[in-house]
């Protein structure tokens, strides 16, 4: 029985918001720029589903996390007042980073509008340098409810 | 010999930077909120022409700089790479408390586009309480030349 | 029986969003301009709730709703990952203008955060000048059910 | 003689500027999704050099610049004060698209903070689909003095 290469290890709560004014530039669809709200939310909500908001990875495990690498394709505009709905989709798990895929979608058809990917590292959250993954975080990424 | 109340105690750097294309909302002019971000380094460079950088304030005096009170009068709409000038003038200096008058204005004719008002105060690092304005800060407020 | 001269005409429905990591400046605290976006998601479904999403007013009526005036005091500051609740209370209608406070307050306390205020006003969607506000927005301001 | 397959084609002007309060998070260090407001300068003053800025593409030309692919790899951070220096280098041309790295540095002493890469595409400004990018912009991307 093939796996799928690309199939995520963990999918995140899906996060839904609608396309603001200031989301929208003079052509009358969303900056590229600002598809990373959708992401930032949608990673967020991935950790506090787990149960590793930021707060506690820094306050309890010292732990920062940090983004080493992004990458957006832009397949289709989204426009003033659409909803918007991502997810983050965990990929990959290293010693101290994660890959984690965003897709961005249309609400209203499913139409695909971005391909999001991040990945993320733990930083010491005093030296600001790279860290290995927290062992109960590691575990959470692994086997917690979602 | 009559003294202008409005007149500013001190006026700051001119600051200068273009209107980009992040900054337009989708009737082709800056998005209200984006005028922040000239306030923003107008405000920067007041303080650091006086001597007195954020960080120096923070690592030196235990200070941090907050916002708590803003205020903008729109007076005109800016357009897609029209070069904006904006400077902060010190208005009224508090205990803990600075007011600031940021006027924006197009560089091309000098067309009035905001009137911006902050107040600032003056907040202890550790505590985010507001506390009273470090004495080398309030010297140079008057006397720092400009 | 004396009547509360601050009293909204009307209010909206609430917002609510938790404050991000790019909401969040060094201190911890929320950046002063983040604000706008709880204010704008207010504003945005006031409209939306009685009738006239800002595309219907395009569209339809060939009217855009701008900002003129912006007012915000901070009174407390937010955390990261806090819950934040806002939302558009109409206290008065001119002739081409509207004017709203937000109420920005932190869900979990009912602390309150920031007092903003937003003069709006109807351009002519062409001219980009003030234009009277079109009939039925009016009478769905005072009249559609919220 | 060996050619270098990552060689710009042609290289835009350095742009700089400074990293704003707001540009920071938590850490101290900017927030990865700041760094496109440098790139969005480099990329904006390249085609300024070479004579077409955004609103000639669009007014003469029936052009928008659309983002359809970006990535970020972020090397090192940078931190409040510190001054920033970009450029856009354009990479390679298609039919319809544009391919530029922006190289960012600290100006202080030239370390690399992050490789950005942005794919840009030429869209007919009524239909917003791809077209192929205007003959006088083609030339000038090859031979404009810079």
């Amino acid at each position: 029985m093939a796996s799928d290469a690309n199939a995520p290890l963990r999918s995140g709560p899906e996060v839904r918001d609608r396309v603001r004014w200031s989301d929208v530039d003079i052509m009358g669809i969303v900056y590229y720029g600002r598809y990373l709200r959708f992401m930032e939310a949608a990673e967020t909500e991935f950790f506090r589903a787990i149960g590793f908001p930021y707060g506690v990875l820094s306050e309890q495990h010292g732990v920062w996390i940090a983004r080493v690498r992004l990458e957006c394709d832009y397949r289709a505009p989204a426009k003033l007042d659409e909803e918007i709905v991502c997810r983050a989709e965990l990929q990959k798990i290293g010693g101290s980073s994660m890959t984690f895929a965003f897709p961005i979608a249309r609400a209203a058809d499913g139409t695909r509008l971005v391909d999001g990917t991040l990945v993320l590292a733990a930083l010491d959250r005093t030296t600001l340098r790279a860290t290995r993954i927290p062992a109960p975080l590691l575990a959470a990424l692994s086997t917690a409810p979602l």
